[in-house]
């Protein structure tokens, strides 16, 4: 496994600016959207920057391309591997497939057949396990053990935050005089992106995150000062649940003004709110962010806030607000 | 009533250059999107031009902008009225709203409460009638002997078609090469506008229309040579179930060269495809174009194709493809 050697690495600006140019023949240049009356509303100049609209459908496409277009030639013949039932599954799936090396992720035999069919769709191998963390490791040691794939962990890899953090460098590309920036929290790798480009590029724009209520392990973590996990969150932004990592933690404790909390009502609110209004669909990790925003309206009320909408991948037939 | 005097004046290019300077304060111009997946099942480039996004949710805010900002100053203070339950009614009245004039709109108490909400939303009056032809216009005809408001039409008035005739105006400006452009056809307003423009400015681009085959009058019109309206026609493209009229009628015999028909299960699998895949919302008078384009691929094989979305109202707790 790749994690010792990786977490001592911590990326900087040149590692963004490397991926930028790697990445960008593979991934969109994501439009940035605003909506007068949802500005009305939080009393603040809100720009959602639209990785839903991200090939894949996700911003993970940003690092994992990143990491498979980094791979030197020697580890392409073996290809990568990863362990997620998520977006990043997909988003190596798809950057494997346009490099044109194997992908193998290991996914509980639990996923949805939807998930498992967009991973196979890329070209991705999927080897099955069962849906317990001690199968999921195990299962995933065998397919590196057979396969000598890189492991492209879904959000502690260097390469990957790297990769991630193209996504505000566009942004401040986009929007001028920006006071803040927020994101949703989970296993960090977007927010450490966000740090790692702001700290250096625009070190006052204040950097937020928005987290479930029901998958608070980050808030409580940077109360701690130090990585609390939390084992099995239940909420219905299904990618927040992964706790921190050594190399998120340290930008998370680093360079985050603050974890904003709010509660599943909320984020089903806020998310059937950015459908209704702008007319984009958007997961519900998506619109944690916003669920923040209006909550905590006096944090931001006046503000310029560049809010990422990190994917747009949700199973159309089971709508959170329908039977709900 | 304005009909009489209306349906002799056919709008032509300079209204529709007219209109794109009037309108261009009160209207975005929309973005457009591809899909590489969408563009291999089809076999074509399409080009979604999204006016889903537009104000409104719908490109009848350019018509009825037009309409609005064009009165001469001595009829402001009647205002404006029509009969509508769908984005015409919203489009009046956010336009008359943002030139602060009244707009009064006959909408069957049958309607939709939130239909009724987002007209009061922009600043509209409701008069409710009975859910008939007859009991609208007798309640429209008051409305306008008590108000004498400038009756606009939701299609089938010159200053409605020169507004929307800038949709594919636009559209030009972003895409190059197009070898057609393929439009929904309910009362005719927008691929009137489609025709006005693109026989003008693009003579060689070819112009398509989609209908439901559960209201497809305006084809049998076309086959006939003559308007046949039909009674009540019953489709999941509730845009759509309006007749032509006199002024489309000219722009659809003269320009279209044909209407294509598809069923329901057709453009509610379009329109989930257009969610799934391209992460924005469309209602289902939106997917009928591209239901078409998939049941004629013969048609558009190797073309570059421009795709109007019309708009994005859609009830979020109604999904057409759930417990459908």
């Amino acid at each position: 496994m790749m994690d010792a050697a990786d977490t001592i690495f911590i990326p900087c600006l040149d590692d963004m600016l490397a991926a930028r140019d790697r990445i960008a023949p593979h991934i969109h240049e994501t439009p940035v959207m605003t909506s007068s009356f949802i500005n009305d509303l939080a009393g603040a100049d809100l720009f959602f920057k639209c990785e839903n609209f991200q090939k894949a459908g996700a911003f993970k496409v940003r690092g994992a391309s990143n990491a498979v277009f980094g791979l030197p030639a020697e580890k392409l013949e073996k290809g990568v591997a990863t362990h997620s039932s998520g977006n990043h599954a997909l988003s190596l799936s798809y950057a494997a497939g346009r490099r044109g090396i194997p992908c193998t992720v290991v996914m509980p035999r639990t996923a949805p057949q939807a998930k498992k069919d967009a991973v196979m769709g890329y070209g991705g191998r999927i080897v099955e396990c069962e849906p317990s963390t001690f199968s999921r490791e195990a299962t995933f040691a065998e397919v590196v053990a057979e396969t000598g794939a890189e492991f492209v962990h879904p959000y502690n890899d260097h390469r990957v935050i790297a990769g991630q953090a193209t996504c505000s460098h566009e942004l401040l590309g986009q929007v001028d005089g920006l006071d803040a920036v927020i994101a949703p929290v989970g296993g960090g790798g977007m927010i450490s992106g966000t740090c790692l480009t702001l700290s250096n590029l625009a070190p006052n724009v204040k950097i937020y995150a928005g987290e479930p209520e029901q998958a608070d392990d980050a808030a409580r973590s940077l109360k701690a000062g130090h990585i609390i996990a939390e084992d099995a969150p239940v909420t219905v932004a299904d990618g927040l649940k992964v706790p921190l990592k050594e190399l998120t933690w340290h930008f998370v404790s680093n360079h985050v003004t603050d974890i904003l909390t709010v509660g599943e009502q909320e984020i089903i609110d806020a998310m059937k709110l950015i459908w209704k209004r702008m007319k984009i669909v958007v997961e519900p990790s998506s619109a944690v962010p916003l669920a923040a925003i209006l909550r905590n309206r006096e944090v931001f009320a006046g503000k310029r806030v560049g809010v990422i909408l990190t994917g747009g991948n949700v199973d159309l037939d089971a709508l959170p607000w329908i039977n709900n």
